[in-house]
């Protein structure tokens, strides 16, 4: 069996941007494929080249509309597997459905853990994905998951930004503790550290009760994985704010964005919020406030050392 | 391990009225459950009442947003499977990507067999379905698989209304032959059979090149599995009434209807349009020429007798 | 790991001539192997070269005896498993079964899909046939089929012996209809095209109803995918000569040929059998009117392209 | 789920008259079905009888010809699992392919692996047997076996035939020296005991090169678990009368018989050939020094035992 | 099939007091068994009573020696499952490698996946645990998973024992926040709330890096799921001295204790131990400030309600 | 995908010494990596050197402590798994359990069939053993099994320590036949043969009834497997000595050892006992009648010859 020579990158709908911008870096091409949907909904995939014995990376976050870019996900699978390629990975920047990881109640399914079983049984031999809420989620998979971090590459960008000695990290709520104490050692030790405490008194309700750490006359940076309304970091800014802080800005990975949180923080009292491209950003979700890093390269850097075999744990901090 | 004492019934978003006519016919009560979605659209489960050791069918035809549905379906069996329930039997009157059986060129996915192994590891036990595209589906499942028809129901209904000896079976397309064979069957013998050819000089593209069989004078009633822009009904029934047919139905299962479907239907040459309620069809989807008769009857004997482990195929044709 | 140099061949005993006709198109030798019975009947397989690593074809349609050609199959898969093979492609021209491939009744195997079961647990990597009764059992698989046709073989063949404009290409059965269609635009547009409709009272009883196309004047040629007992098509000449066809051939691909069929063919109004040899006809079952083109170079070819990672589909139509 | 009210029971044709025979045992009837073969060979089933939910038992040994037997088996399974059985057990008194249980040289396969394989994949939930060649074939399996012995059925026979202290029980090689060691503690510690030992130059050659024990004057049982063409036993008692024996008798499970077979035991030294019903032995086959005992009612009882829970280990010895 | 009478329970050597106090409280005898080493120290398991259609329960935290444990666990449901027992659930109050549930750094295994991975394979049909680590290791398992808590056991205790209002629940890390915030909810709102802080310079080391919340005055009580070393607990209890404590006690489930751990904690500044008997605690390890309450009748009435399909949820808080 | 350039071998703790002598042989580094047990006995595992792409070899035999080694063999593969490795192979020279493969009561495990099932869930893609007890463990697994044996070492060793002519091969219990007879093929036809009978009047007890073949006047050569307690072997010898034998050595290849077997042994009539390394023997194992062959360049002329494709059944006899 011949050798093959080089990564092969597919692109489905959820982010073609993100998968040009690491093709680009990569100095190849996409392969060209139709991924489109019938009239009444069906995903239809056809793949234009042949991919026989190819080592093919599907860049595909299953953002929203989630079910839609999961099932593209599983079906371009199956037409790859069905061609006879030779290792299928897929890229999952944004993992839909991770925060549904454990039962919280009785009668509930483990959805995170259901997705793994589909994505496993659709075809896959290995997995790209980006800061998981919960680490756990590798463990649902017995396929090997690549599992990389972009908080170095908005440390590193802040870091230019901002006066570290001046700063504190900041982590919304106890879940974000882990994520924000390793964004601080990036950024620098000379910063301050502080957490916002919550309250749950169902499990539909969060309320701020607290917080801790000293962030008088400081630069806030709060730092977590997802932004989706963006109430949990505007009422956490307010709550800084009202502690003395100088200002805030918000550091996130996943722009996962209600449709009215653009508006809501550009009016809200957050400085700046520093996001990636894991998730598709379209022109019209974009606000002045708003600064978009893109981890292009840090995909393809893992994409291109996984099919020359070398290390990706150099890559993991 | 006590017995349980009847079926037990749950139904997604995709046709509650479906699902509780059901429940009517068996005499029982829809399981409580919350089966939603969270803001960013991912599907939300939770089962409101006990279902261990339970027979519990789950109700979901997967029609559009046929990727929501399906993956409603999921993670439903998900929670079932985690809550120790006894026995899971997915209701998919409609089964989705069901035409997507086959390859009809290189390098394309067989979605039907990639959904039939999603519902196996989502944890189905049996699968009940009705009026599947293709017959060989069955064969995409290693789990007992019951496939009902609604022929009957349709000619049934039409022996009442129309003089039988002055009709004609008409297939739409070499596809559909099987099936108006079988209708005609049930219909009464003293009716004529014709049928429709076609031409597909591409893959995506489907031409009338004539017809065979007599139907001048006749009331003709076209039979297919689904309708969709209808098309193709239109068109051949237009065909027929160029022949000579006094009148034109169509008696089809599957009701998807394009979005611009029912105007047209309405002003088409179409004199009626017997679908059945397999997909929930909502008011401002209806029209006056359209005709929706219930497979609740039959999907309620069949749960009956798969619970009280009695024959189903005496259901079947 | 070190690269392996070509393809590797082994033959079972269903049809050792093919086998050799392909390994010599390859350039290649058969492996060295025995592949015969003890005196219970029970298989026996030893292998006798190094396998180690290497991407190994075993040639063996499941022909009479099927149940034999099949055990002989899956046990030499078993021996290259145990042996640490490369990768198994079992090469299966004929793969019996085939119209087993739905339930017509209640209470019925679907026993193609159970063949392919047994084929995937025995250990193939992957499957390449060729004309199957259905479609959709490359659907029965989760492995990659490579599905050929011979239609292109008969048709050039037939190109060059019959003057085309004078000819009609005819379907013996609606299940016909789709594959003759293929061969006419092969074998060339001038020529008509005719279906003989068939009527079944019963699940085993199948009578002649009619035809539609004009074949008056015509060479006819009957398409279909095997000739059994022959009499599906000596009935179909009859009908054809019956409305003025001048004269009437068969061209089929799998000559499965009951005991009778040779002499029964001979004597009967066709002109000419021309079949594949995907089935091996010992000498006493060849008669006059037969010809057999060989799929040799076409299953050679296929064999080439998936050892060498490159496109099968292009061989597809 | 309503409770069924007994074992259903199915025959294969490799034996139909032994599971009449465990019917009558059990007091029930076989369930009708058609297990026939297509013109082509192809094992054809039909079921006439609901079985849904149903705790059905499949009687087939594998016996000659082998390979027709497992693919029925197998077939019979598929139908019933996809007729939504409650559980199947594959009743095999004759395990083909048991004597493959390892590989003897590089490059072979194990066949009893593959078979056990084959059995589990087409859904049988259980095995019953008998007297199998080697005992890890147990192991082969991950679903349950219950393992029969029908040594004490021929011991208690011979123990009214012959004066228990002046016979001697001999294994006819060293393989056979376990077997022969429970015979003899069922039989009675009066007797001598005595072993023939082999010398195997190759793989497919074996002489006898002596013998151990007293058989002088003694009336000589050889056990054995199959009789093939009869060498090893005839060759045997020839040893055993040279040494003095007084007169010789084979008690042998498994009644292979090659075609010669008959013929030449009834020539033979022996006195008599003491075998079971596990395999059907047509009256050709029959000759007058053979006595046949039948398994039925230890079949029929543990048949009892496991549909009714409980223990099968009390038959085992 | 008839019908069982009741759960059925044996016990693995781990912590057989618990397994015969869970016995007592469902009025059933353990099930006789030699569950015992072979000389080499392979685990050898026999059962000597009929277990077919049968419940059973296997009673076996898989506390140190954990691999012993862990492997006669799996052994006692390899014979559970050869003997065709009805159902297996393993009661695992104590689940060994729970805290190596996810990668911490490149080219770890994730041993709590691979453990749920081979009580699946050995046979488990579903599983009983209590107060795992993380709640993600539910996942890790596609059988049901009854997950209890024996927070509410300890919680009561404690309310009978010192004054709600004077005292103050206290997590000692960042992982322990939220058991110890549902402790408190079961324990009564009038007592205060307080963290502990840690610092992780490198993946082995933990340091104290201060605390919020206050204590000045308070009885504390400590709340954590593992107590081995006792350093974190012991360090945690000098930490809220100094702060003013007037009291430390700890609250913890499982009694891991390291060999120094008993004297270590009895000359500690903590008050008291209460724990549970998850793990066997012998009597040398037991010193005169350790409590330890019972989880039997907890894990017994989940035995019973899952035995009889009952809600176990109800359990779960 | 790149070529990797050379077999990698990592060691567990069971045979260290062992895995070193490979590694010298294969001219490579054994890899780095940290195996070593958190304080409550739970197995931690740390591979040092990327593995991506690799064909990893991991020495580890199942000696005692059994579970230990066994766990640790487990969770290395699980590590290596999710470390994206190219190909496990485990290097099992011991197979603890290999004893228990088959039952020899109701109610029994087949605790070998499991562990196979267990290497094989861990991730395992082939295994390389050596003398197993019972061949047909060989078929409990699916994956490729590469059986080395260690007799000809030791008989190419005492041919040229004794006069071949002047010596008695002895089998010390019918089990060990096969075994002794293979060895006498290798050490020299001119030897005598001879056989130790047993009877084991229960399951637990062996004795020695008596022995056939020559050996007065011989050096006898005892060749067995395992050596625990060295009773089997000792009793032998004695009868040995009573029948004439001259001198008695015992050649078997697992040194399993039990404690108090050093001292028994080195005090027995046992002239000298020459075993392999397949088990690790620490030097207070050691005595002076021992002799310990090495199995490593066996081993590692198999591991390389797996690493490249060669053939090794060559090595097998």
């Amino acid at each position: 069996m011949p050798a093959t020579t080089g990564p092969r990158l597919i692109a489905g709908n959820a982010n073609r941007p993100l998968a040009e911008a690491i093709a680009r870096q990569l100095g190849v091409q996409l392969d060209q494929a139709t991924i489109s949907a019938f009239s009444d909904g069906e995903v239809r995939v056809q793949l234009h080249e042949n991919v026989r014995g190819a080592d093919v990376f599907v860049v595909q976050p299953t953002s929203a509309p989630v079910n839609d870019h999961l099932m593209e996900l599983l079906i371009i699978m199956d037409a790859l597997r069905r061609s006879s390629v030779g290792r299928i990975t897929p890229v999952i920047p944004y993992f839909g459905y991770a925060r549904q990881e454990k039962k919280t109640a009785g009668r509930e399914p483990i959805s995170a853990k259901l997705v793994a079983n589909l994505i496993t049984v659709a075809g896959a031999h290995r997995v790209l994905t980006l800061d998981l809420t919960a680490r756990a989620i590798e463990g649902f998979f017995d396929i090997p998951v690549d599992h990389l971090r972009a908080g170095p590459i908005q440390a590193h960008y802040l870091q230019h930004q901002l006066p570290v000695a001046e700063c504190a990290i900041v982590a919304p709520d106890e879940g974000a503790v882990d994520r924000a104490s390793r964004f601080q050692e990036r950024f620098g030790r000379g910063s301050n550290f502080a957490i916002v405490l919550k309250h749950r008194p169902t499990p539909d309700v969060t309320e701020v009760r607290g917080m801790i750490g000293d962030v008088a006359g400081r630069i806030c940076i709060l730092v977590d994985d997802i932004i989706s309304t963006g109430g949990t970091l505007m009422r956490a800014a307010e709550l800084l704010l009202e502690h003395g802080a100088r200002e805030v800005y918000a550091a996130v990975t996943h722009a996962v964005l209600a449709p009215d949180a653009p508006q809501r923080l550009q009016d809200s009292p957050l400085a700046g919020v520093i996001v990636t491209d894991t998730i598709n950003i379209p022109p019209d979700k974009r606000f002045p406030k708003l600064t978009v890093l893109s981890v292009a390269p840090l995909l393809a850097d893992a994409i291109h050392r996984i099919h020359n075999d070398q290390s990706v744990s150099e890559l993991y901090n």
